[in-house]
């Protein structure tokens, strides 16, 4: 990492000379003496354009209301970017294009589990991603509820045959997620013909929630599924008084040849150094219930507004600002690695990459992942966000379709959110418009816009 | 309506003598100046027994987990009354027995809501209870959406031989319900094919409410079913745009014979009057999808649990205490009728009926509905539960299972709770045990206890 003091990059923002025309903000300014100086009328102008109407928040109803879900490999996907393509090129945006992206093409099918002992009940549950299924007439086995991956080693004795709920409390998303992902592994090695997780989430209506899940080339691969909350809870209730507990799952899921996909990609290119490169973005893909709205259409389309904000201003930075909507981040992440390879070449000019993927809502800030110089820079810059309170820079951050490239030496940056019920809606059916605030959803756009356009216009790069 | 001061309901008190071993707490004391001196050790008794342990929330839970929801007409019902009948003679309860009641029999069946145009969905729905089924290849038709019974009759011309969705935003549970109970028959009148309503409650995850409905034997008798407040505001949005809105709902639901079911009755029976009763009681019936947990099994188990504690605590009071668990109160009121039939020459020896039926969250008093001098008399009873927070006694309130009785006379009163999050979980699968807390329980228990042991105990009758 090279390191660059801010007061060198300050000094280097007095001396920023052949301001464009359109960026009539601080070329009447006299010599600026920081960057919330400098940039304070841009920043104004973005956020007072953010906060005008609810474009962004009608935009992505319109997305969502019109496509429904977007889960890689289906129609509603592709048709979605195709009306994305062209709507980013009626907003202006420049050299907009969908870049080839082979994603896997994994489809549930019908699927049920039913509770046969120690009486009969229809449970509400969802496999999960890239799970196989069971034969037609399904899996039937006696139950073994286990708190942790530790109970289950110590009992895995008790597990050849049966299938195995992973009954884990939730802890933090990152924590209790090894369940989801790890769940079939651990009790395929324990012997188990099946495995359920009680459903991620701290608070539940009954409502089971999907996402991804892995095999291991070295244990078998066996059908995965979550359940509620509520029925994770019952089932533990009746092992413990001692009852017999046999279900019967049945999954039609299974997984097919790999299709085309795009990240969809536009661009405001910059005047000076349009090789240099500040990306701004989410993933379009959904799980395949819902309708994304929250996970993440808002995000993807925050980043769009923001772009467009920018164009509809004027205000064109002295490096390019892209927008892109990586697809596929939900069951492959196979976006974010195409995009890494497609700009292998260029990602030494990509000086800062901005994710949001936490959620529309009310906006505090970001978490910044990079040099101490650059932290530096963006943290002041984030003080042009005190009006909307979005001014909290933090270190650490950055986002799952920015991750390869980020692990490439690029910059990344993730937008912060008042995250209290993000959870509550996550690989849902509920994860619809109606989570979201339209406001909330503007400054958003607001947050975005600035910090994009602030790094990308700096007379010096943001170091590495 | 007779008036009796309050001030000679207390120097009956004074006057109380020949109190049995069993009701040591006061016998001990010198002559009584108020109730709260009269019955504080008693209240002091039932309480600290009552939060003593989660035995309610327990009896709860095995009820529930053991067997799911109590739909009228179903297996499960019946047999958890005959768990339920079992357990209270062994209780020590008298007289324990179950009442008959001929109950409806509707069966749900298969069901289905799927938006053809402009897009192809399946949305979550239930069918809401008595409504009709459709054929089986279902009613596909063209959907108008209306905010209000208003918006119908204006727009009535457009609504013949279309499904109308009643979108109306949830005010109140009471004002709003309407939509659910008269939908169909607007609908009808509107020429309407089917109908559907938003669901009745202020928040969702993508989760539909059931709950009874009415037709109107001068209408036709169309399928209504309830879907989820996010379709509702999606469908609102459609149509908004122009959109065309075509919808296939399937439903199998249909009205069986009536089946016999039963009230479930035990008592504790007055040593000095035991023709005169308190009666305390909740409704054992449920829909037919969670467990019914909150509504009313908590309520019926908080009733039973406060009876059972007085017989514990060797607490036999003047009067004769009886809890009635109705049957029946969801989908027609029978059981509720039934026991005002079968009691009717009793009923003017019905001192008082406490119904538990609003979820047995934390709980904050009463709501009493009977004369003033009545209102006195409880509402210094309700001063013995300022220790638990539950003594705030208020004019009006009662329930829906006394409400037939209350009608005859018979004072009534309803356990007021903290009910911010009772609509969330109403009538939906995620009526669970896991919404309820064990503490809060114990504390509804003893606030039945104390407020039905002190009634039936009173040196006077409580004067009408």
């Amino acid at each position: 990492m090279r390191f660059l003091p801010t007061a060198l990059v300050l000094s280097c923002l007095a001396a920023a000379a052949g301001l464009p025309a359109e960026v009539s903000a601080q070329s009447s300014r006299p010599a600026v003496s920081s960057i919330a100086d400098a940039y304070g009328e841009a920043a104004r102008r973005l956020i007072d354009a953010a906060l005008a109407d609810s474009a962004a928040y009608k935009r992505l109803t319109q997305l969502t209301d019109r496509f429904g879900h977007r889960f890689s490999g289906s129609d509603n996907l592709e048709r979605a970017l195709d009306w994305i393509l062209a709507e980013m090129e009626s907003d202006g945006l420049e050299n907009v294009r969908g870049e080839p992206v082979l994603v896997p093409h994994w489809v549930r099918g019908s699927e049920s589990l039913e509770l046969i002992s120690p009486r009969r009940q229809a449970l509400p549950m969802l496999g999960l991603g890239g799970s196989v299924g069971t034969s037609p007439e399904g899996v039937r086995a006696e139950l073994l509820v286990v708190r942790s991956f530790d109970e289950l080693e110590a009992r895995s004795h008790e597990a050849k045959g049966k299938i195995v709920l992973l009954n884990a409390p939730f802890v933090s998303y990152g924590e209790t997620v090894t369940y989801r992902v790890q769940g079939a592994i651990a009790a395929a090695r324990a012997g188990a013909v099946a495995s359920l997780i009680r459903s991620v989430t701290p608070f539940s209506l009954r409502t089971p929630h999907t996402g991804q899940m892995l095999y291991d080339p070295w244990a078998p691969q066996i059908p995965h599924a979550a359940i509620a909350v509520e029925d994770a809870e019952m089932l533990q209730r009746m092992q413990e008084r001692g009852e017999r507990i046999e279900v019967l799952l049945k999954m039609d899921a299974q997984t097919l040849p790999d299709v085309w996909s795009r990240n969809v990609v536009g661009e405001i290119v910059g005047w000076q150094h349009p090789e240099q490169v500040v990306v701004t973005g989410g993933h379009i893909d959904s799980w395949d219930l819902g309708t994304g709205a929250m996970d993440d259409g808002g995000g993807s389309v925050a980043a769009w507004e923001a772009v467009r904000l920018m164009r509809d201003l004027g205000l064109r930075p002295r490096r390019t600002v892209r927008v892109v909507l990586w697809t596929n981040e939900e069951n492959g992440l196979r976006g974010a690695l195409a995009y890494r390879d497609a700009h292998l070449d260029e990602l030494d000019d990509h000086i800062l990459a901005i994710e949001s993927d936490a959620g529309v809502f009310k906006p505090r800030g970001f978490g910044f992942t990079g040099s101490a110089a650059a932290y530096e820079i963006v943290r002041e810059i984030g003080t042009l966000l005190e009006a909307i309170g979005a001014d909290d820079v933090r270190r650490g951050g950055g986002g799952a379709d920015i991750g390869p490239i980020m692990r490439k030496g690029v910059p990344g940056m993730g937008l912060r959110v008042d995250g209290d019920k993000y959870f509550w809606y996550h690989h849902t059916e509920a994860d619809t418009i109606d989570k979201l605030d339209p406001r909330e959803m503007a400054e958003c756009v607001a947050a975005m816009a600035v910090m994009a356009y602030v790094v990308a216009d700096l007379p010096e790069r943001l170091p590495r």
